[in-house]
């Protein structure tokens, strides 16, 4: 079965994010006064091969864990689809 | 009315993705062979004020165009909720 997962990885709460208060700045700036907070991560689209959804999850948080994501400062979250064709 | 859009930006299909393949590599170093593919992206949330959801929803695809995407190579899609506490 092949399975897609829609990866969002984020900076913890606790942790400043310089680039997203860039950002907020910069919508201002385009009259965008009404925006109070951003906060900027990555997302990440991975196709996978596995057995069934329980394994592919089971893959999915290893991948996070080991390479996609720096579990010190950033925390993930992901959606996974079955691509049935 | 607060509301949250949680913005996810990817490359359009026709675009090569280096970073993607890049990804795809090391997770097959890493053991990781079922990955047929990665594609890399960003995930922005932004917080801000409207006074309806409708007016909200014209707002984010404003900042989108204008200033969050380049949609010469990139599209984006978004989820928005209302903040009530």
């Amino acid at each position: 079965m092949e399975f897609q997962a829609k990866i969002n990885v984020t900076l913890k709460d606790s942790v400043l994010d310089p680039q997203g208060k860039a950002v907020t700045h910069a919508l201002h700036a385009l009259h965008y006064e009404s925006v109070s907070d951003v906060r900027i991560g990555k997302y990440m689209e991975v196709r996978l091969e596995a057995e069934s959804a329980v394994k592919a999850t089971e893959l999915v948080h290893g991948m996070c864990e080991e390479l996609l994501t720096n579990p010190v400062i950033e925390k993930y979250s992901f959606e996974l689809v079955e691509v049935v064709s």
